[in-house]
């Protein structure tokens, strides 16, 4: 691999994703200028004060005119109007490539605004953390953790092959995906575990006052992990989930027929049945154990 | 508060807690002597090994003949053998006390075998890991974390506050509840977080090989905290579901209904109410934050 360098990358939202992109690629020297832009002034202003920019604004296609590689780092929900603003002021060449959370949507969203000669490859680092905003951003994010590049059929293979070289010079695994695929892995390891987190977080504050205030107070014992996942940012989240509907749908389906089968066991005082999907689910966290990234 | 002396304490049950036990007693010489009674002679012989303890047995009635204070650390599901095992060999004035971690059920199958004269103070240490057996202890386990005491109407004050100073000499923080209250406090912040880890990781292991594969492979975007949890001790935790089961299917309805709710909500489209119950979830999430123990 030899690590990419562009002339001008321009990263459009530059929140946790895209000011960690900004600092990784200051600090790896991948490109001679950073741009951005965010539709929150307070946002595009704390970027450049930081220094992690060299130039902010709140016009996307300002941002993306003559930039030889474009990022797009804002919730799911804004993909289509902002893939319309910047279209007209992309180069021909240019790389549009993106981090969004889900794949299929965010394509069905940017390629009717794509034009012509412009190399669109959709992408998803696998890494982030409860907290959203420019100050919260930080490079060693993406260092052993895994990127999902999920090309279209008529993707330039040169163009996602730079990408891929940029998220391996961040530090990160590569691979590729179908984006229906994505959709379906990710809507399990990571979409039904903050709908769930959500959820029970979301029962706790309905509880009566007493019993709220202890659940809080006596929160190690496994809520507490719960409520750091439950403090992801709301609009990213409430985007997700509309966005990767069918995906969310079917495996919260699977999860309440599960769920269901382990309440009616509780009720009947079937221990056999508890104790069996106890031992069954150690071997998985095995597997998770030995597939760990370093 | 002064740290108590035992002349004789009994570990039952040598496992994760009652192995953290004895070495935070060892620590901070909490006792001339501790011996411990293991139903699997491995992990008694192992104790001794590791020198932890002074005397191992497989015996409960023999660990706990002329002791001052014995500690139950066995599952659950097993109180009621070992306290009318013991039972005769208890001496007068001893006290008798547990870490289980649902209160009520072990009261009642604990108090039918008490004889006269014998102080029984219920509790449980808010500590613990996913591990189990005997080389998994630590005695730092304990400090910095909550012990929950929850002493019956007729329960002597002083064996009480000599429980409470055991526990704060291991480092803990002692409060008093009733029974019932610690059963449905525990049951949504403890066992229905467990429930539901059990629940998701038990749905991933059901689904196709290849899809499988993918889930543990990019399990880092949430999903492997929840298996972290979900490969804690299946004994243990069949045990909590069975004697904790109104509690449990009790706020296990609730859950049930807030999820349905989002669901609907995902299917809808309704992503005000997405992001509402998001942004409530936030501030639970602060409380907890601001509640944390050192
Ligand atoms: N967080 C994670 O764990 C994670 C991981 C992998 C991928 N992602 C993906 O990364 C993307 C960004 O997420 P994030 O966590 O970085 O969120 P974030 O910290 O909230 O950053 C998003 C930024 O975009 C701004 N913004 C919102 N709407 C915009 C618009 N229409 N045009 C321009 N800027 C806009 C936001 O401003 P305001 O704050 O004022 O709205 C914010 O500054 C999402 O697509 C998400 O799916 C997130
Ligand atoms: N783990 C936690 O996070 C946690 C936290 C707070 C309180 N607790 C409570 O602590 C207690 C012990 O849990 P643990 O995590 O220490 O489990 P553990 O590591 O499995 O220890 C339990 C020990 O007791 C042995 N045992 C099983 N049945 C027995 C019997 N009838 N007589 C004597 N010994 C027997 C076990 O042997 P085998 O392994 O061969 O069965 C094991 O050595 C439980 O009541 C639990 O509710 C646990």
């Amino acid at each position: 691999m030899t690590a990419p360098v562009f002339d001008r990358m321009a990263i459009i939202g530059i929140g946790l994703i895209g000011s960690s992109l900004a600092r990784a690629v200051r600090a790896e020297g991948l490109a001679r200028s950073i741009v951005c832009s965010d539709a929150n002034p307070e946002h595009a202003a704390r970027a450049k004060a930081l220094g992690i920019v060299d130039e902010a604004t709140t016009d996307p296609a300002e941002a993306a005119a003559g930039a030889d590689l474009v990022m797009l780092c804002v919730p799911i929900g804004a993909y289509g109007s902002v893939a319309a603003t910047i279209a007209p002021a992309l180069k021909p060449g240019a790389i549009l490539t993106d981090v969004g959370s889900v794949k299929q949507a965010v394509i069905e969203a940017v390629t009717p605004h794509l034009p012509e000669g412009v190399h669109f490859v959709p992408g998803h680092p696998l890494a982030g953390t409860e907290k959203s905003g420019p100050d919260s951003g930080f490079a060693a994010l993406f260092p052993g953790r895994w990127c999902i590049l999920t090309p279209l059929p008529g993707t330039d293979d040169t163009a996602t092959r730079t990408v891929a070289d940029l998220w391996r010079a961040c530090g990160m695994t590569v691979e590729r995906l179908e984006p229906d695929h994505h959709d379906r892995v990710l809507a399990i390891t990571s979409h039904l575990p903050h709908l769930i987190a959500y959820t029970i977080v979301g029962t706790a504050t309905d509880l009566e006052d007493h019993l709220r205030h202890e659940v809080i107070k006596y929160s190690a014992s496994g809520f507490r992990d719960f409520t750091r996942i439950a403090g992801s940012d709301p609009t990213m989240w409430r985007d997700v989930f509309l966005n990767n509907r069918e995906a969310v749908l079917d495996c919260l389906q699977r999860f309440t027929e599960d769920l269901t089968a382990l309440q009616r066991a509780i009720r009947r005082g079937e221990g056999d049945v508890l104790f069996d999907l106890f031992t069954r689910t150690r071997a998985i966290r095995k597997g998770v154990q030995d597939a760990r990234q370093a």
